[in-house]
């Protein structure tokens, strides 16, 4: 049990409608689809993602985070920098 | 007819993989996997995304773009805004 | 006191390179540099500041955010919310 | 002279603005301010930043780029790479 498990379905349905967005893409290049379109979709596509991702995140911090470092010690910090190195990739992404 | 649709099918192909990735997240959530896991599932998702966008605005900037600023005048100038409009989207999302 | 405080005067050397970056781009500006080379330059400034985002974060969720937890209650939700509002300003910038 | 060149006044403006930013960064720092309402800041700076780079863009496409597609050959596939790997930087920056 983690700290999303409790919106694992609202989770499935927003990654589910991003697999939607995806197809759709798909279907945009089929149909040869204008450039500029096909990037806004992406554009959506992304920002969806990044929602999904601030979403579990937010949840990691107040459950899995927030029990490592009221535990302390060498666990906490370990947490601390793993939640920060997956924020970096984030934005890098 | 786009810059794009030369490479239709290389693209329909990452597309497909992406789509696949989207699924695997939605796996991971069904399997109450650990949230940092699916956080590195969503970086890697977005910069395939990227990576899609920046290929397709490279064909746009070389054919549609180009023809435009061939031709000049006030479309020109319309297609670079439209672009780096895009381009700000993507920076966004 | 911070989290960050220990650490004050390393923060403030990374911001003092950054201004520093900032100014080269106003000399490049000034001497009708090349676009790409200015915007490689823009690319570093933006990454250095993101990494000194990165390192106060780490600093925050293993000290502020990690005693509100510890405390519990209303507060420590509050805590994270505001901790993850300030990464999607990140994520968006 | 580059596409920017007409505007060097308004972007060197822009830069200085982002440098008292900056500036107001390292004040924070020095007066213990609270993390949060700091990374607020990097994101204000990061923001005015990706600003004056997308600037930048567009009057690259507008005159670099498009002298250099007009020319065609391989110069102008050349130029179009460059200015795409340059938005490339800022999307991971």
């Amino acid at each position: 049990m983690y700290g999303y498990s409790a919106d694992r379905e609202a989770y499935l349905k927003r990654l589910r409608r991003i697999e939607g967005q995806v197809r759709g893409l798909q279907r945009m290049v089929e149909e040869d689809r204008y450039c500029i379109d096909i990037l806004t979709q992406v554009s959506a596509a992304t920002k969806a993602l990044h929602a999904v991702a601030l979403g579990l995140l937010e949840q990691h911090l107040g459950h899995c985070v927030a029990e490592a470092t009221a535990a302390g010690g060498r666990e906490a910090d370990d947490k601390v920098t793993e939640a920060t190195d997956a924020i970096a990739r984030l934005l890098q992404s």
